[in-house]
């Protein structure tokens, strides 16, 4: 039997549906405003990656918009585990969501606003295909400015992307396959959905500022320091980008990935340099052998309420 | 007998429904990356207001946004005009969206997803109360920078209003109606939904830059030259806010709308001064003779497609 949510599921309006079924209000300020955040976390053979990492930073991420959530962090983490064994997905990307929701009619108050939370679960999703894992990404650096800190604050996870739209289509439109923005004034930031690590002589060097402090970039701190690899939280010179020996992105979508052109340019150690490969190895070893993992139980038939 | 349209109406997936059932699914990138764009045309007294106008800024900005709209201008401007009509309202605010939608699945090319149009159509809605209107706005002045041009095109009229959304909490907690964003260097910008004018020594000064070029902004230079009133377009510093003889904002929700108090010190001219009642009633005035008026026929049993 095929089951109604054999392409993904979504929490919508207090009930589980399939994933083509899931619709938000088109009045919702989560969307007229984009006043909304978010949470990604991912799942691989059967088990979520840093469930609660992720739920500590959805709940700080909705604190910082003031925004209250009609679940408490246990009821969020059954939610969860619940959408990924309906779907019965053993791989799987699963996102948390909270929006503003809308005030009663007749008032434009946000503090009035009903917030709203929605989750969806699809089939594990990759920034880089399986040619690209091999091969390495091709990187291209655009003048795009990340919307900056001042503006809106990175480190909640928003839907605020079209600074990353308009930078795909410039990445695309000069051969690449995707696009990192300066902090306009010439130091990288942060990619669409990704954080970017260089290696330079045997040592790590990430963005110290103006990106979000991705999970999967905390998780390549702690590979670090487990294989003794200095890392550095510095500023990284857009123009310096080439001479790096190595490049790689981090994401909840795909993990650690290979970059091995940048502008056009190759980079020396291309298509995928020794610590790149280390790294990416034992970033998946230790997924595979339970590392910060919450197992999901496909046999039970309890219902999360 | 009761219009199913009575609180609203909206265009979804190449049909009418009442607003309350209005809705967009959650997978797409207008919602999840917002990325989208929007335009939002005001009827009065049973007549849009500048209909061709917002239909060409919309165009113009689902273009920069490289959206392909499947549905040319007349056909844009026969939904506008149906959607009016269904609902009856005589005094209606109305807004053409379109968003990336998705790329097919298994894509996460954004040049193979398609675009979407929706439209939806709610009774007026004014930034400022009717009492407001009377005693003038309560505008603060944040230190949130409104998102930069090098960011996202600030002509562009996109959903990116969480600096705004953090600006209006900042409002509330200071006392105040409403916030203007600056442009991190002490100049104001815009507040959420509105351009802000100044009035000083009999004459108009409004900012340069780093805000959209509104309709009713439009519309102001264009009362300004009917009577002979000086109009800059110059820096405006958040300091001498204060010191300005009267102030104002202008949007298509509301018109233009006196400001009283800015950050908690009254302008002299308060709760509102000569020119911007001037100006307003002109605005008003011209707008019942039907200036940049197109009519709703609210008899005729034509419907659009």
């Amino acid at each position: 039997m095929e089951s109604e949510y054999k392409d993904g599921i979504a929490w919508v309006e207090g009930a589980f549906c399939p994933i083509s079924e899931a619709r938000i209000p088109l009045l919702d300020w989560g969307f007229l405003r984009s006043d909304a955040c978010q949470d990604t976390v991912s799942v691989w053979d059967g088990a979520f990656f840093r469930l609660d990492d992720h739920l500590e930073r959805f709940e700080r991420s909705f604190s910082r918009l003031r925004m209250i959530c009609p679940y408490d962090r246990n009821s969020l983490r059954k939610l969860a585990i619940e959408a990924v064994r309906l779907t019965g997905f053993r791989a799987a990307y699963l996102q948390l969501i909270m929006t503003r929701g809308r005030p009663p009619i007749g008032s434009r108050d946000l503090r009035l606003a009903n917030n709203s939370f929605f989750l969806f679960c699809v089939p594990y999703i990759s920034i880089a295909t399986p040619e690209q894992q091999e091969q390495g990404l091709h990187l291209i650096v655009s003048d795009i400015q990340r919307i900056p800190s001042t503006s809106v604050d990175p480190t909640i996870k928003t839907y605020h992307w079209l600074d990353f739209e308009m930078g795909l289509f410039e990445a695309y439109d000069r051969g690449g396959d995707t696009v990192i923005l300066t902090d306009g004034k010439g130091d990288v930031t942060e990619g669409p959905g990704f954080n970017l690590f260089a290696v330079k002589e045997g040592k790590l060097l990430t963005p110290e500022a103006g990106c979000l402090d991705g999970m999967t970039r905390d998780t390549v701190f702690e590979l670090a320091t487990e294989t003794n690899l200095e890392c550095t939280l510095t500023s990284l010179s857009a123009r310096d980008l080439c001479a790096m020996d190595e490049l790689f992105i981090s994401s909840t979508a795909g993990g650690l990935m290979p970059v091995a052109k940048v502008d056009g340019q190759s980079l020396g150690t291309s298509p995928i340099g020794p610590v790149t490969s280390r790294l990416r190895d034992l970033y998946w070893a230790k997924r595979r052998a339970g590392w910060h993992a919450t197992l999901v139980d496909y046999t039970t038939t309890e219902t999360a309420t």
